[in-house]
């Protein structure tokens, strides 16, 4: 019993079901023409557009048995918006390209861009264009471009910062790969699983960071340009991991990130180590991806509010963690094992 | 006897090979932050920016049999920036997503980023920003997000075509379509064949057209502009069909659009005619898809140089030729059959 798949619509009627659900979204930037043409028109009103591309693919990036279509919705526009966020400016529109094999549910379809409207409507950045391209048997990936604008501000770069700056965290850490890590060991939880009934604190946390995996709830997509008017010299998002996205800075910036192991360790507190004792949440906090959180660094005194300061920046060069380095990678999407 | 492959390189080798190769183009727009950081930052200078994006998917819409990577890299390029270009804007840069199955030859990735490279630097649009994931066996999807600037003209939209108004075209019709036609006859030339050697001249006539669906060269990017500022009321681009891209236009602006047989013809002679014969030739004037040509609909008299005049808007709807129905359909990318 299954219900209509996109090959039995044609592409009109396809875009007639999708189309309507990304209407609500208004943001800082006027759309000046959506979705429906050859090309959208959005106004940039600072005279500069900041612009970002990133792909998903089912199997690598999500898998159907684990995320609901509205989670992955929601998490295709965090990893987006974040880059946006990441360089100062707040996001002001959204590209949708979808490559799938024919055989995919329409309901599917229209889940997905459920939860991307909710999560565009969020941030305040609405749907201004899309594509639809049939793709081979299994094949579902999702394009994402995400427009802002800096309005007026300069971009935050990775190569600013300076020995003596501190750095800061606002939002989650490796929330997001220790849910990972419980499903992929068959602890964790499914969007077919629900929501938690009853009080066990390790269900809960469970529970909690799978959602967190799932859906990437809670990107602090504001925070970005709070950070650029705060003076940020250096600034990125978690995608790959706090040690390599930081080790990126370090690299741009010239210098030594030195990261606060009793920090870190109270990041690491609470549902990550309920569900995973205390060695695995350090290591998730210092390797997770996919997180989305942003990560700058200040000259000190600098830091606003909602920022928690987790290390320093120091003549040298890579990261350390209490100037030892730390035994964690992140991810590379290419390299095999 | 193979060179090395995607898995072979981590994410940071292989963007170090290709991001280079992307360095020489410039345009109407600066470019005030390139690749390498969360995301580029591009002038808009008329304080707007137009954006599309579309997808090319191995084995569907390009066949590795068939096209040379750099002859893919120039189709990809530009199906995107005709879309820019029939909104009445200058392409301005271009984001470049590439999803590969790990196994793909970098030798290929390399050969795709020279023909995107070669066609961006010609159409004025610079890589500003771009993203590498991993697919499953045989996955190779491209997706192009295209930026441009209307320099302070109003979009020209599907839907201003009034009655009375001459449709016009720039550049080729059915080329492409003719090409895919005698590939898929097993009539066509490939990569792999070579210039032509020889005189023959239907074997220069299927050469030409085999080139044209192979890498859509050609396209008349600044002529969108040049029709906005004549005063177009309305403007596609020659994706899907003549037919079913003027039927787009006909339904928006509620016209029927007749197009004149004899034209039609006229735009049939030469290589089309030469390779498929009269009767396909006109067929593929009227429904060959991915010529990405630009037609648009103009007062009488206000026709820039350079366009055909191939019909007129009159009261009604739909698409006639001299006044009846053609028996043409395009492209549907999902639809079986």
């Amino acid at each position: 019993m299954t219900g209509a798949r996109l090959q039995d619509l044609s592409e009109g009627e396809l875009l007639a079901r999708l189309f309507p659900l990304f209407g609500a979204a208004t943001g800082p930037a006027e759309v000046l023409l959506g979705p429906g043409d050859d090309a959208a028109v959005l106004a940039a009103p600072s005279g500069a557009s900041v612009l970002t591309t990133d792909t998903m693919v089912l199997g690598r990036d999500w898998h159907d048995e684990w995320s609901a279509p509205e989670e992955v919705g929601r998490k295709v526009i965090a990893q987006n918006l974040s880059d946006v966020a990441a360089m100062g400016a707040v996001p002001t529109g959204l590209l949708i390209a979808l490559a799938a094999d024919p055989e995919t549910e329409v309901a599917w379809a229209v889940g997905l861009a459920e939860g991307i409207a909710s999560a565009a409507a969020e941030a305040g950045a609405p749907v201004i264009g899309g594509d639809l391209s049939s793709a081979g048997r299994g094949t579902v990936l999702i394009g994402i471009t995400a427009v802002g604008d800096l309005q007026g501000r300069a971009p935050v770069r990775r190569n600013g910062a300076h020995v003596g700056d501190v750095v800061a965290v606002r939002g989650s850490l490796g929330r997001s790969g220790g849910g990972l890590q419980l499903l992929l060991a068959g602890r964790g939880r499914t969007h077919l699983d629900g929501p938690v009934d009853g009080a066990d604190p390790v269900d809960r946390a469970v529970d909690e960071l799978c959602l967190a995996h799932r859906r990437t709830d809670g990107v602090p997509w504001r925070s970005g340009a709070e950070a650029a008017d705060a003076g940020a010299t250096a600034m990125i998002d978690v995608s790959d991991g706090l040690v390599r996205d930081l080790g990126r800075v370090a690299d741009a910036s010239g210098v030594l990130v030195d990261l606060d192991g009793a920090a870190l360790e109270q990041v690491a507190a609470g549902a990550l180590t309920v569900a995973l004792g205390a060695e695995d949440a350090l290591r998730q906090v210092l390797s997770g991806g996919e997180e989305h959180s942003l990560v700058a660094t200040f000259p000190p005194g600098a830091v606003p509010a909602g920022w928690q300061v987790i290390g320093v920046c120091a003549e040298g060069d890579g990261v350390r963690v209490d100037g030892r380095v730390p035994e964690v990678t992140g991810w590379d999407h290419f390299r095999a094992g």
